[in-house]
């Protein structure tokens, strides 16, 4: 996401901000090091200073500075988007695709009838999770919806039922790649963003359970947030989840929820995975939901289940157990102003002692 | 703690290292920014590597870059100590000076007779947990012991029984500032390190709880690890453990353990007093050991109590309850290993996209 537009986006709806105005961005032009400054003067980050931050600029700990560049507050979305419903769809998952997109389809009806704005499907819900089906499965996303019924499905039934997706995801092939992809559709049924999974799944509990997806994956290349109508959304792949900086650097950026679709295994999903969902939602304030495939004890990977809708406290919205399931659950934004005034963690962070680059953000 | 002491305790235990060596670490002196250009690039980052991210330094990744400086590979103690018992005596706490002193010494030495090699106390033990009485119970640890009969108690009993203490904390006095201070001592009976809570407690959640440390508390200036026989440990008090980011870079100082004295209340000690230990253990891969006082009811404060050793998997090893008691649980440090060897986050990292400044070492 360009700045500009993130910028464009905080001046338009400026409830957290102090003065109304518009932000200065200037990437720096002239690093002098010299011994004893911090890193915050070596980047010169007064000019990335926003009004937000202003009334903290004053205190020798620098909040500001823990975040480089500095967070972006969230916004707050029109009223009537700041109270709605989730539906996070835990289907279970065949080796027929085109049952699974036709069930998939069904499931965001069945949603969408009950009430969800925004509908959540699981990680690689169009085929089954191994490094055997990813080639096969693959769908060309770019290469128009003919290449891809799967995202072709999602973008029809957004449209048609006036509703937001995070399309869980899929395999995508990309020239003589494959990656790991998410796809977000708005109401008008147009993509709006695709996140391809940024750290790959290679774990290696002997006995427990081994995988390596980088046999046939590749990386993606770029952290995501996308502007829907029902907020700000930082998307992360699964494995994702385990590296807290992305959903730092994501709260950074303003967002309001962080969806997860994932399929975590019978022996880090009761050890991790609702402690890992509540973990980034009480550290960064702001809502998490997890969608996972339904268990199917006989496939090759056993997923876990427990698709959940986690608050900015930390506490459990929703969650259900591993079979099939269509959990619908209120999304209310204005818990997230609520909690950061509670513990107001962002204004006593210690920028003069740690910071956090968000690198593209810088380079940006 | 000096880098040049890091890097020489790292190079005289170098299991986790591809190659022995002395490390390098020379500070910027040209920063050229250019459009396009990462903060790695910036600050000339490859000339902080150390030898253990050699074998990554392949990866368009820079795994090694998400930590600034790098980090430092846990090491590995001596091999009788990677395994040994720690004691955390979650004390009842009155107004009684004196007999707090008494009383946390009787405990110590029973949870040596029990076996433990560290001993942890609680966040102020000494003294009531009110900003009324934090002037009142306040010594001058720097004064002498004649002016701190606290942490002179601290430092005999570590004497004779031939432990590590992590003294809890109590009311520092310093010139016309008070901290909350936790004193570390060695089995030599000598102050081996001092940690003033960096992050002050002040929040507010109406009709739960309001407190704000920072009416008569002033801010630590900087995050301590300590070398001791019993491995190198983080020092956090209470809403220190809030702060992702100080658990982050105290595992990139290559800590095993993080020991948080701290007295959660009955309203965040239910939400957040095990999840913030968990996270913090299986985001970072190492131990941490929380103690907190016994609860009062009748108290002004009324802690949870809940005492607690959590693994490097984010596992439970030991907990109580709120009434007083001590804990005594093992330590194994070679579970770090195994549990970075299972799933190996340092080295899948993506330090082109994020980096946590670790900004005193960075400087130093």
């Amino acid at each position: 996401m360009r700045i500009g537009a993130v910028l464009w986006s905080l001046a338009a709806t400026p409830r957290f901000c102090v003065v109304r105005t518009t932000a200065r961005l200037v990437p720096p032009h002239c690093l002098i090091p010299r011994k004893g400054c911090n890193l915050a003067s070596k980047l010169r980050h007064t000019d990335f200073i926003t009004a937000a931050s202003i009334s903290s600029m004053t205190s020798t700990f620098s909040p500001e500075k823990a975040r480089v560049p500095p967070s972006i507050p969230a916004s707050t979305p029109p009223i009537t988007k700041a109270l709605f419903k989730i539906g996070l769809c835990q289907l279970k998952v065949t080796e027929d695709k085109q049952r699974n997109i036709l069930h998939a389809r069904t499931a965001i009806e069945e949603a969408a009838e009950k009430g969800a704005k925004l509908v959540v499907l699981p990680e690689i819900w169009n085929s089954p999770y191994s490094n055997d089906s990813f080639p096969v499965y693959a769908e060309d996303i770019e290469a128009g919806f003919d290449a891809s019924p799967s995202t072709a499905m999602l973008s029809d039934i957004a449209g048609l039922l006036n509703i937001t997706i995070v399309g869980g995801s899929i395999p995508e092939r990309s020239g003589d790649k494959l990656y790991n992809t998410c796809c977000v559709f708005g109401p008008d049924g147009k993509l709006k963003a695709k996140h391809r999974k940024i750290h790959l799944f290679d774990i290696d509990i002997p006995g427990k359970i081994t995988f390596k997806e980088s046999k046939t994956l590749t990386a993606g290349e770029t952290p995501t947030t996308v502007d829907t109508d029902v907020g700000r959304i930082g998307i992360g792949i699964c494995y994702d989840i385990r590296f807290q900086e992305l959903a730092m650097l994501y709260a950074a950026r303003g967002a309001h929820l962080i969806c997860y679709p994932g399929a975590f295994n019978m022996t880090t999903g009761p050890l991790h995975w609702e402690l890992l969902q509540r973990a980034r939602a009480v550290d960064n304030q702001l809502y998490v939901a997890t969608c996972s495939p339904a268990r199917d004890a006989g496939a090759g990977y056993v997923a876990w289940g427990h698709s959940t809708l986690i608050g900015p406290f930390g506490e459990v919205v929703a969650t259900t157990e591993h079979d099939e399931a269509i959990i619908i659950a209120e999304i209310d934004y204005s818990q997230i102003e609520l909690r950061r005034t509670n513990l107001p963690l962002e204004k006593q962070r210690r920028g003069d002692l740690y910071q956090l680059v968000d690198v593209q953000r810088l380079n940006s």
